[in-house]
Order: C-alpha cells, then structure tokens, then sequence
C-alpha cells in the first residue's frame, strides 16, 4: 500500500482528496516542488525546500505547515512507503477559497512513487528536441501551470520527439520540466539566466563546472543554441541527458559529448557523496 | 444543503472530491464553463457548452459525459439545489494520470452557487482598471489556468482597482474573466479578434450593436483604447459594465457612456425574452 499525506495525516493513495472548490482546480493556482531519494535518503533536500517556500511565498500561497512539520511529515511518509529509490513530491494549493478567485490557506499534498535512476542507455542516446516560442506565466516560480507543456505533448508524440525547449524573442529559456546548457565551439559552458526556474541540478552543474571549463549564465539566441559543440539538458528526474538534434539540427556529431559526459561523471558522483 | 456533481453522482459540497492525482492539481490541467440561471432557466445553456466541449476537444480532455448526460446532470442539479438566481460551473480536468502528466479520462465536476444580478448602482459607478502585458496559454480556450490573474489581484488591490486588461505588443486582448469593447469618436463600436476568449455576452453584444451602430471586431492600440469615447467589458457575471479609468486616464467623461448604456438596456431585455 502506498501513502499520500494530506494537511495533518496520511492516506492511502486512493483516499487522498480534496475538495472540489480548491483553488488548484478552480483556478489552477497552486506550486509544488519534487526531488528524489536514494537508499531512503532525500538528495539535496534544504534545497528544494528553500525552493518550495520561495515559490509559496512568489504566490502569496499561506502555507498550513512550517519547514520543521513539513520535514517531519516527508520523513513520516518516507518511513510509511519504504521506497528507497523514489520521486517526492511537495505541493501547496490555493486552498478552499469562498470566493473561487483569492488564495486562502492552502492545502497541502506530499505524495511518493518509486523513481529509477535515469539509464546509462537512455544518456547514450540523447534526446531529440523541438523549440517552441512561450515562456512560462511566473517563470521563477515552480507552479503546477503546465497546460503548455501537457497540450504540446501531442505534438511531440507526432514528431517522434522527446521533449520541447521554449524561446522568447529568439532568446532560449527553459524546457517545461528541465534546465538547458550548451558547450560553444570556444569551450565555454552556457545556460540562460533570465525567465527560467532556478533547477536544483543546474545550480549543481553550476558549482561543478567551472572546475572543467569557463562558465556562464547568459542570454542564448537560437542560432547560438543550434551552433553549440554540445548541449544538454538538466533536472532531478533527468539528471543530466545529452541532447543530440534541434528542431532537426545535429549537434555536434549527434552523440553526447566530452564535457557533458564529464560533467554527468562529476554529477553521479556528487550524488554518490549524499 | 447545497449539491455538487462528480462525474455520475451528486454530493453534499464538503463531500465532494477528487483524488490528488487528478492533472488539474498536479499539472493545472483543466477546462471549464460558467455560466447563469434566471428563474431557474438557465440563461443561453446551448452557447456555453459549445463552447465547453470545444475547450475539452482543443486540450485533448477525454469526457466521462456526453452532451446530453451532461444536460441532465445539470438540469438535475439545479432541481435538488433549486437556487433560482445562480451561477454554474462545468469543469473537466484531466483525470487520474498515471505518469502525472498525460491526460486521461478526466473528472467533471457542477457546481452551482446563488449569484445576483449585477447592481444598477454598479454599472453608474463602472470600474477603473489598469493594463498589463500578458496572454494566456491558449487564448481561444478556457482553460482553469488563472495564475497570472489571481497572481494580480494584490496588485489591484493596492492600487484600488478593479479589474486589469491584458496586452500583448501593444495590442489589447482580454481581461482575466471577461472581454472588452470600446466605442470610437468617429461612433464605431470596436472589439479585439485576435488571442481572446469568445465570450458568450461578447457575442450578444456583437448581435445587437450593429442595431445601434457600426461594429467591427479588430486589433486595437492601447493608444487607441485609452482614447476612447467609450469602453466597457462584458462577462457572464457583469453582463456590461462601463470602464471609466484606464492607467490613470479618464475614459470619455468618466461617466458610463451612451452607446454602452444603450446596449446594457438591449441586453437585459435579451435576457428577459429567454
């Protein structure tokens, strides 16, 4: 049986409910966070929970819960589900709001499923990516709006693609659900700064690059993304995957390349540290 | 007691549910519908679920009802409630997905709740608004995707105002819940075609302005809107309600104009007839 926790207890998964007048389904308002364990131990945890509350705050969403009760009740459900290597997910939603419209206190949902390690296969062959103009309502802030990215997964299914970067103005952003970067034929490491969320595993790739080679956070053009040596993308279910082919584009030779297989190298054993 | 539908029963309010694994929570993922009940007759049903089942069939939202199961779960909700004056609302989310991010069959929820006619004393004093560039993930749809909208509302009410429209380059488009018109100096009465929800009243306006005077539906500055003669919106809650402020600016004599008072009365005798 598996656990979800809701407010102030834990339910069996198909028990967890709420109301129908909550904010998250009339209004889609609400945000959420999600990070991974390994051997039963969260990765990087302080960090998403930084995230979480900086995201509830963006919204003015009141939470039902403090940082220490909802550590508590992640390790309660954690101890619950004995699911060593899992996705947790942490969501806070608009609330019961009389009015439809104004947030209230919200609820709040922790639920946990069984995540594997991305395969070694699967970053063998990279992923082939369409680019698509939009840019997220609040892009600093992790909400639960993500009616572009599921309405464009058709699109995807058609093109036989596995995922779509979005640009505004020319200027490369961020994929729905994941952080990009790119290597220059000058051997600098790029990821865009501006109008994207602020991703666990880019801060990461971050700290871990300059080590490697010169790093930066800049605007990126769409000739400037298809002109890249390598390019990559990151986040917590993902890690780090090479991407291989843009809007039909190779990059580089169609493989993953040296610095984002050194990198993803450094990240695993980053991980292996926690 | 008051009653909501889900998907083929009827439920006390604080019973109704859905499970947290519905895409509406965990992705934001949903289309709705409103609309009103005079007398117990609700008021233009056939136009509003048109437009429903376009929202569903434009976002991939797989329904549990057909048209006509839906007719009578409202007709027998609106008998158990028996709320003469109300409000109406269908929603469709994207149901229990098991991946969290593909639709499903999805969950439909009514709910109705009393809603009065908007006073007369409301439409004398209109609404100051101001303007914000913005445009929702796909305009022609309505989707239950209200971030950007409630997100605003502190800004609103800092700045004692009522409502905010939505541009995009230069170009209005809508207000969060309801559509916009203006009447020009040379007499035409003007709505924005492009990047906008299909209003049901925008449409009955659109019916009976060209009575009265010219109507065309085209782009419009902002320039061109903050020089108006006159300028209103139209919603299913506030049928017609003249806009006398705009970013600070006096629309006309700051008094509801006589092309939109003319209309508000071709509206209400509309409505009487059904």
């Amino acid at each position: 049986m598996k656990w979800t926790f809701v407010n102030d207890d834990f339910f069996e998964e198909e028990k967890a409910v709420v109301r129908t007048s909550d904010l998250a389904l009339q209004r889609g308002y609400g945000v959420f966070d999600f990070f991974r364990t390994k051997n039963n131990k969260p990765l990087f945890l302080e960090e998403y929970l930084d995230r979480f509350f900086n995201s509830a705050r963006e919204m003015f969403i009141i939470l039902p819960l403090g940082r220490e009760q909802l550590k508590n009740a992640i390790a309660g459900l954690m101890e619950r589900n004995n699911i060593p290597e899992s996705g947790i997910r942490i969501t806070a939603t608009g609330g019961y709001s009389p009015d439809g419209y104004s947030p209230v206190q919200g609820n709040i949902i922790i639920q946990q499923q069984p995540l594997a390690q991305p395969s070694k296969e699967k970053f063998e062959m990279g992923i082939k990516i369409m680019t698509y103009e939009y840019m997220r309502d609040l892009p600093a802030v992790k909400s639960i709006n993500y009616v572009m990215g599921v309405w464009l997964q058709k699109q995807l299914k058609e093109k036989r693609l596995d995922d779509v970067l979005y640009f505004r103005n020319d200027i490369v952003t961020e994929f729905p659900r994941s952080n990009v970067f790119i290597v220059t034929h000058q051997g600098r490491l790029l990821t865009p700064g501006k109008n994207v969320l602020a991703g666990i595993t880019r801060k990461k790739v971050l700290e871990l690059a300059p080590d490697i080679l010169p790093t930066g956070t800049t605007d990126i053009s769409l000739a400037e993304l298809k002109n890249a040596a390598e390019a990559f993308t990151t986040s917590t279910t993902k890690r780090i995957l090479p991407i291989v082919e843009i809007d039909g584009v190779e990059i580089g030779d169609g493989k993953p390349g040296k610095i984002t297989r050194l990198l993803y190298g450094q990240f695993v054993k980053l991980e292996d540290k926690v």
